[in-house]
């Protein structure tokens, strides 16, 4: 007898859509068909979709900013109640080493912020941001084996960027080991003398953060870090992208052959630059790095987005309240935009709004959605098909997503602990009105019904297929080829 | 009880892999799970990839070539039963129309050569060669209401092409009744001064049929087919695309978000102008339009396929025997290159060729196989779900697919009544060991078992949008949308 | 002694600027230097550039509409006068066959139209409507050889378009005999297809004529036409470029290295869909095939001027009143937009308005402009040294440019015999004060001052390497080049 | 009277060719005409193109390697002997600065080294390896008003590279005061990266230069400084380009209208990895950084020559020798590649080379080989009018071309005192038989005529105009654009 049966839904994956009903057995969906036998538990999903709970590939929980030192809003428990309550049932933190300090260590906490808070199945990214020999020859092999198999690295920021010689190298690594490199892609100089150029100006209201941060920063760092990539001869994923320029230069790497893999959110599918500019302090609301652009920009980035330079859609959930002594104003309530703490909120309405701006306008097919949202993210970071499909075999891990509710977003209804959404007012129509963790209920009607500390690790399967070749006559070979 | 039990094998989407048992009963899928009950029939999979049959979506059967006048070698058994020998269940035929006769005729007529002998089933695209006021007024759209809701038409061959205008009209009409058109995209006049070029000068040999059909004479069609399209505002497949040239605007029409699907067949990915320029009248098993090109135009077609270039793989099966005074040669042994009968068999390899040169060598997934030989089609033409993957609610069209299973390409062992293959000798690792057809075998370890006259003609849906507006005000809008 | 000597002046070729006095011999530039000794005729030049006469090398006159049959406002004597009057010192205006009859009559024929009344010199293009094979084989190669170089052609209007194979026919002839081929690239069935389609629906207003000729249209020539030249291995210019991409497949042509030249005119730089949007038939005024797009595309196109993408500069004037019942409404006053004649006025304006936008506000150098508005075109054509620089040998044409003289562009100062100008109001920065014609003055303070008749025909050189190989033979080796 | 004047030659510029006579007095050009009075001297150039001598912007003089300390073959003499004697009249070397060391310094040290040496005229470009305060703020502006208007800045080379944040302080100075900069583009750490791969390995044969210096190593930097050159908003000159990925940068970038000038030399054009690859240490006569790369890459860097992607051609001339102690072995002779001095010498065989390869194959006019050897360099680095051209004013800098002239490059015939040319054996046609320096014969018939000392300091203008607003405003209209 099944745990549970969910019946009469509509099933999507990343390429099908049918009819059928659903038989789970110890959290994994064990039998499709019509017509099943009755379930222990019944869940008649008509008239809804049936989905692959989203997996959330890039969130900042219990992290605080490197910049600021303010403290997250969230912990593993509310983030992941939110997450969840949002049709997500996986999501992949960061453990980020601090510099000076072993990443082993780093895992080894982050793990203790997690355990027993987390109420939906996580993994971890590493970040690495001191790249000593015992990190890329001991502390990252070992990692990739016990799971933690996509690494990320910064191009800005003080405390986290690598120089282009330690990005070669932890590239050479992930090569060698089949793990996954991901990069922030911003010129750390550009922004450093933008910056630099605007203070001195006294031109410091919130607006002023997209001149520094303007199209051109993104883009060299991006382009910069594709070579790096096809040098070292290796997949790469290039998070939050949110301008037009960068995604032209995946987009044309893809046109090469280059395994280049571009992320976006939905703060530059959403916002623009007009939001930042709001009157006073209003704008802070909105600041994040890289920040939201031009109205063109968002057009064109929707374009990239039905036209497939992205594959990953993310929240990028990085929760700092504006009321709070130790959130977007920790250094003080009258700075300049640099100041500011960086980041946004987005774990909850990261797929409704993605499913009520993109599918519902005839952007994206329901399977692209799926894709976008969950399976291509499961693919990636080594967790398919455990996470991100609907098929035999799988965890079920479902949202039943019902096409026509329409919901206010509003700080009131979400679970983030926050005191503002960046989407406040939007309409959203479609929302997940029951989501499942390995079968069990963990929301149903916007209400949290899951358990603290359901949640469960999950080790990352290596996402690449790892060349232990001699890379130096590899090289050697490829460059000399019209030699020969 | 299920009619059948297809166990333990891996089944594949074109986004799934995963390991399950499958029931069928009716001849469709009833249900997916592990250890399902006994079925009527067993079938052990184990070791082997269960895929949805092969779509094959062009391929001329029953069809004289309309330049030579040369005689298929394949009537609607032959042909069906050389698809299901290579995994292919479902065959998308065309019927042509005469100029100056009803394309209803046509209808009518092609049914009649397909009825009683197909084994596996068929729908039809229509060729438009003459539309007139009738046809594009009253036969398109009942014909389309009826399930032929694809409309092939020419920029090339004096019996079968259309005028600007025409094309224009064809494609007006598949704009307001969601219908596909599909182009074969070579500029008819360039053909025709090269031709005589070569003819005049006493170039005849089969290879100058390359020199006519050169890159120019496919990205000219292929771009002025896009423009028309962009125009009217519908997608628009481009078949059996042969150059690089034309993929490139296939590619670049993609990025600006244009709906251009891209099909190419196995003649362009494997064989090359060195085939025809084999020595006297060999290179003529290699003539067909457009032929193939140099090996650095094959390479770049591997990597159009690789990067999502293409949607459809055809074979454009067009067979026509070396030895039949009917066939290659119906207009003598003694000829020039341009009156050698066009065409080449390839329905039956059509899958074990792209498995073995492009699952095995790692250039694309299974699942992108899957894509590219059946789910893309199906979807493309309508068929979808009820052929094109494996769900529930799916007819049971497997291909059981042995992946170590190897083969050398010989006319021998073929089903196609040809006297010869483009691909003697070729080595070929992977093979659809036993197929079904809604739940029957109609063949197995490369012999044929099914029945002649099993194939049902399917009714294909619209597979676009029908669009009823005031078309005229919608282009005043989108041209004059700057002013306001 | 000199004839005459220009002192003081800034003397600007398109790649030199620098200071001398020039001494004119026998209507040609004999001494350049400082300090020349003194002229029959003196002319201080201090404070101005002395610039190449300009060069318009598109000009209709003395030329009816070939649609409505509207009748020229201007014979060769008052466009001459008009040219003059705005710098311009040689035109090359049209010799048009007219279908079924000869060529080689109508060069006659429109000499007959010049003679002494032309103020400057003057060349002829043909116009091939109908290229027999006495036209291709005879009276092409003839005239070729009596210095009518150029041959253009149009791919609309039914009066005078040449289907595609007309097309290689006559860019072969231009191959073979050096002559320069010239294109209006337009899709004639797109044209009408659209047209129809505003007329059905009562869409008339000048305004549509904008979405009739939408950049597709001219894109989708333009690539065909580069196609062709590409396959036929000849130059090719393409005249009065309008839309951003038709600009943006030259310069990809030229990228590849391709021979294309493009041409654009000032309504493409200065006027917009705003202008044609104007009230009642006040659009009429605007309209030209093809017309002025948006302001956007406007922009482009100026990007495109400043990076290369165009080498000619020329007016297409064709000038047709507004208030004659021969002129812009000879169908009628209340007539659709595609009844409404062609044309717009331009010949006296064309280098004020590119000094005044383009020069003025360094948006290109003063030697750019001279290479736009003269240099080029000499070689293009064939007409250089004699024309379009100034150097020792070549014909004294020289404009007088003072480059602080502002005039308000208005129907009164021109001389064009026109009752409107598309640019009333516009005001200009920078005016041609004086002009001489082989070393007499024609025009001074915007006066004419020439002599009707003065102007001489110019014979034009082969301006492209004539080519008499064996083509077929080239063409097998160029596409089979891979095989060796 | 005339000191000189130079009979019945044709005069050729970046734009015209014309037949001319060209009187001299005190070193400059006074006066062109056909039969001009008889001068001083008489020179009968009959048959003969005169072309501006030329001005190689390129070359290092007296410069000792900044990587293994190796001498140069050359001091002031010796190198500006070499160059007149292959037709070229300007020289630009380097003003090196130190780091910890003052810029001035070094401009005073490199102008002791030249003065009384040089026989033809020279202006230095400074390098920037330590841009401090007082040097971006006191010594590059004092030096720019002096007459050393272009800066020239590394991305590699540990002795002399730039900061990310230092070129974009660089590039605002230039900005600021309209000096040019330019930029020796390789990313330093992939090169590190890639070379420690290569002699980890044991790949040490000259061969593997190609392989560490590949063509995304030049890519990367090229992207990087254009989008330095971008958000500074400044013209950037990118010094010897050698692979076709860099150079279809820089054509983007111009494309775009971004002011990037890009320069290649002789052995990019000519040589190849073929060259390199030469057994035992025979490569090393070809190592230079960037080196030549693969056959493919050379026809590419033709075609952007042809298409105008670069804008100067220069010789990068850095003469060590292969048999001094104190040249390419100067580490030792048996030694990885990487410890071989980097540099060709080329100064002499520059022109000849490109008229040979470039304008007597049909590949450039000579108008082109003008423009890239001489005008456009005097134009980029604020020398014009005085240097590049023939017109009245300039400096009677004249090299007297027969083009039917041939010489077999040879180490024998050459003057810059090194053991070997990498152009041994190549046939040139063309040749400048005589050179004028300021009217002064300085070369004939392959023999050195001039005087040690003739060469003058050149003070540079400006060539960009000076940009003095208040940038920070500027950037913020700049990149806000879109919400006005």
């Amino acid at each position: 007898m099944f745990d549970l049966v969910v019946r009469n839904g509509v099933v999507v994956t990343a390429s099908d859509t049918f009819e059928c009903d659903i038989g789970v057995e110890n959290g994994t969906i064990s039998a499709m068909a019509r017509n099943l036998p009755p379930g222990e538990q019944e869940y008649d999903a008509r008239g809804n979709f049936v989905l692959p709970g989203g997996i959330d590939s890039h969130v900042h929980l219990d992290q605080d900013s490197p910049e600021t030192g303010a403290v997250s809003a969230n912990n593993f428990f509310s983030g992941t109640v939110s997450a969840a309550c949002g049709g997500t049932t996986t999501v992949i933190p960061f453990a980020r080493q601090v510099k000076g300090s072993s990443l082993r260590q780093a895992v080894t906490d982050y793990h203790a912020r997690a355990e027993n808070k987390a109420v939906i199945d996580y993994a971890f990214h590493v970040i690495v941001t001191d790249p000593t020999p015992s990190v890329l020859g001991q502390e990252l092999p070992a990692l990739a084996a016990e799971g933690y198999t996509s690494v990320k690295f910064y191009m800005t920021y003080d405390a986290l960027k690598l120089a282009d010689m330690e990005i070669l190298e932890v590239l050479e690594f992930c090569r060698r080991e089949g793990a996954m490199p991901m990069v922030h892609a911003e010129n750390s100089d550009c922004i450093k003398w933008l910056s630099a150029k605007m203070l001195n100006r006294g031109l410091v209201h919130p607006r002023y953060k997209g001149v520094v941060h303007n199209p051109i920063v993104e883009r060299e760092a991006a382009t910069r870090a594709i070579s790096f990539a096809e040098l070292a001869d290796v997949p790469l994923l290039i998070v939050h992208v949110a301008t037009a320029e960068a995604a032209e230069q995946i987009r044309s790497a893809r046109s090469r052959g280059l395994k280049i893999i571009g992320e976006t959110c939905p703060q530059y599918l959403v916002l623009t630059e007009h939001d930042i500019d709001k009157e006073g302090m209003e704008g802070a609301k909105y600041i994040c790095s890289p920040p939201p652009q031009s109205d063109e920009n968002r057009r064109k980035l929707w374009q990239h987005l039905e036209t497939g330079t992205f594959q990953v859609f993310s929240s990028d959930h990085a929760p700092f309240r504006m009321d709070s002594p130790t959130g977007k104003f920790v250094q003080g309530t009258s700075i300049p935009f640099s100041r500011i703490t960086n980041g946004l909120p987005g774990i909850e309405l990261r797929m409704p709004l993605l499913f009520s701006e993109g599918v519902q306008t005839g952007r994206i097919s329901i399977n692209e959605f799926v894709a976008l949202t969950s399976t291509n993210a499961a693919k990636t970071y080594g967790l398919y098909p455990k996470k991100g499909t609907i098929c035999i075999g799988a965890d079920a891990d479902l949202a039943i997503w019902n096409p026509n509710h329409e919901v206010r977003a509003s700080i009131d209804i979400l679970h983030d602990e926050m005191d503002y959404t960046p989407y406040e007012g939007t309409q959203i129509k479609g929302w997940p009105t029951t989501v499942f963790s390995r079968g069990k209920v963990v929301c149903q009607d916007l209400e949290f019904r899951g358990n603290r500390g359901h949640g469960e690790f999950l080790r990352c399967n290596r996402p690449n297929v790892p060349r232990q070749d001699d890379y130096a006559v590899t090289l050697a070979n490829r460059f000399l080829a019209h030699q020969s």
